[in-house]
């Protein structure tokens, strides 16, 4: 690895520092759960504040402007050259889920604002803007992102949606303080100039191929898909194979062909997570099956031909037993491709670090796929060691943490001078 | 079809009246249950004593001379010509699965008496006597046959099994009033002519062959199976395929094996009856997956080829998914094939009433298996409308039960020829 002598070349020190502070940054906010001894700090929860507090702290040292918005999304601002100069907003989430881990959206917020101390007093063309949002995960409301949806103004529809307890939206926000009223005023500021979001992989590509960052190319498709198969449950000794309408079987069958069509089709990734068989007992041929397909890739036609051929599979596996099928559609997104423009900056940044930079699709969801509907967007994943994510022994490497931030340094130097 | 004029042929109006009174009989023992609304009558239950109390009343008309045994079971015997004449047994259980129908067992019971009001005052050259065996379901205490092991003197070592509140066999059997003492003196007497028991087949075969009757060949052999799969859990979106440890993916190849390979080997039947995975969720690889394998024939060399042959599978497709599996056997219970000469005079029987007469494989276990270690046995199955059976809306057609009851007294006929 080499490191070039360009004046946007972080010292060794400086890295070092502030990769220690990220690092130490996560562990302490990872302190602030509503469930003592696991990480749970689900959207707008008391300790939301505690978090916003320490991060206050440290925006302010860096002299940047912080509020909380009406969605609760903390924003640290640094001030472009000119009022009408573009912003570029850095950041990820800060709420969890249960029995989280440190990283996952945290490492992206802590990443804007050690990002900001590295350029220290350096100028750059353009405001910038680091991003905490409030709710991501869409564990409290069963439906993501109402953080970053506030900024693109498309939060209204969510705000009756109830919680557990019986709680809309916006009685959590009023709860907590904020002013339903000010929601339209938290939109992001025009022109902006792009998003970057880093983010742990939260999967196992980087770490099988070695390296510790990956420039996200897009962010997968997916589809979700019930499957309720209904046959005739009947004595597993009394009845023979050919008198059977045998639901599980046909479930099965379905099974087989998700994961056949998925490693014979490249980029594709189909999931059967739940499968069920009633009256699921041991003697008993199953009368109902029940079971789930969840279908990604980067591109919308390879995922919608995938989804149509599995679906003919399944009923015509079911109606090859005297088994009949009912499709329910749970959820369908289109695949959002990243920047451009930002990727190559990336690509760039890394050559310029010396890094090795694979391109890898996002198979999960990230505010990255909102924001990138009105402005520019791009994210750069850090390794995931073990693949671990959604479980308390997530762990990104302080190394990679390090490779990250020079790159990303280098990136707004790399946005500076296009912008210039 | 053909009646001949043999005189041991019932007049159609004796058959008629008969008929009646079984299907009456039937109708009138479902009354007798432990929970309003629905069939119930487990071991040594209560109302057993008014399913006793209406038989005896039906035994008590015919002369027989009736006890229950110290195992709670009915029973009632026609006396032979001589003290040391053997005896032909019929019979079947009386106790039934929760929510049961109405002739489960039952049906075989009453044929019993049935048969020998046929007879009337027409001497044999064998005594019978007629069973209804206290427990058969396996319901109460987990495990079958209390009643038939009983006779045949393997009863002992279920006696300290204890059912869900806690009582052992033992403290059943006192609490009905009855004396484990006398389990001894409750073995069948020698010489035994052999058992026969009506059943309904609770299988389709003899409907899908449009006929009333069949002899059972055997009781297919029987291994039960639990397989627990773990690989590891992951994100359904950012895990390829190629680095999955997919649990279910594996247990779903098990499942279509089975069936692939039943439906290639005559007379085999594989059933998954469970299947989950976990941890369950739409957009999570499964890290496990547990299922059941059922698997029966009538040929212990296939079946047990077979079974080598599917768990075979079930390690290759684990092991080619990085995945565990551990197998766990239940059961095995190998085959036990008919008596040959109590089938050669079902059959003639069968003949000599005009009827068809079909062999088919029991693949459920009856009382049948457990006297077959020690005297001739065989069954005659009566068609099962819909194959329903273990199921409140349990039929049989009456006009069939007419075909069983012509069929079974020419039996004792021949036997009687036989055995002369």
């Amino acid at each position: 690895m080499t490191t070039d002598a360009h004046p946007a070349a972080l010292a060794d020190a400086t890295v070092q520092a502030l990769t220690r502070k990220i690092m130490d940054a996560c562990a302490a906010l990872a302190c602030y759960t509503e469930v003592p001894g696991e990480i749970n700090r689900p959207f707008l929860c008391p300790t939301t504040h505690q978090v916003h507090a320490y991060l206050i702290r440290w925006a302010d040292g860096l002299g940047l402007q912080t509020r909380v918005d009406a969605a609760g999304n903390l924003r640290s601002r640094r001030a472009g050259p000119t009022p009408d100069a573009p912003t570029l907003y850095l950041g990820s989430h800060l709420d969890t889920v249960p029995n989280a881990g440190a990283y996952d959206g945290i490492l992206g917020v802590v990443m804007g604002y050690a990002m900001l101390e590295a350029l220290g007093d350096q100028t750059l063309p353009y405001a910038v803007e680091v991003l905490g949002f409030s709710e991501e995960e869409g564990v409290r409301y069963g439906v993501p992102f109402i953080g970053s949806r506030t900024l693109v103004g498309t939060v209204d529809e969510m705000l009756e949606l109830r919680d557990a307890a019986g709680h809309s939206v916006r009685e959590a926000l009023s709860g907590y303080g904020l002013n339903v009223q000010d929601l339209g005023a938290a939109r992001f500021r025009r022109p902006a100039l792009g998003y970057l979001e880093i983010h742990a992989e939260q999967g196992p590509v980087l770490q099988d191929a070695g390296v510790s960052v990956g420039v996200v190319q897009g962010i997968a498709g997916q589809n979700r898909v019930l499957l309720d198969f209904v046959g005739q449950a009947s004595h597993a000794g009394t009845t023979p194979m050919g008198l059977r309408r045998d639901a599980l079987a046909a479930a099965a069958r379905f099974a087989v062909a998700a994961e056949d069509l998925a490693r014979a089709t490249p980029g594709l990734v189909a999931t059967v997570g739940v499968m069920t068989a009633r009256p699921g007992a041991i003697n008993v041929i199953p009368g109902e099956a029940h079971c789930t397909l969840d279908l990604r890739h980067a591109h919308d036609g390879v995922r919608l031909q995938a989804l149509e051929q599995l679906l003919h599979t399944a009923r015509a596996e079911a109606g090859a037993r005297g088994v009949s099928v009912t499709i329910t559609p749970k959820m369908e997104e289109p695949a959002t491709p990243m920047s451009d423009t930002l990727r190559a900056l990336l690509h760039r940044a890394a050559e310029a670090e010396g890094l090795p930079h694979p391109e890898l699709v996002s198979g999960a969801g990230h505010d990255a796929m909102i924001l990138a509907a009105h402005m520019p967007a791009a994210m750069l994943f850090v390794r995931s060691p073990n693949a671990l994510s959604h479980h308390p022994d997530e762990l990104v490497l302080p190394e990679d943490v390090a490779d990250a931030l020079r790159l990303s340094v280098r990136f707004l130097h790399l946005l500076a001078e296009q912008s210039a």
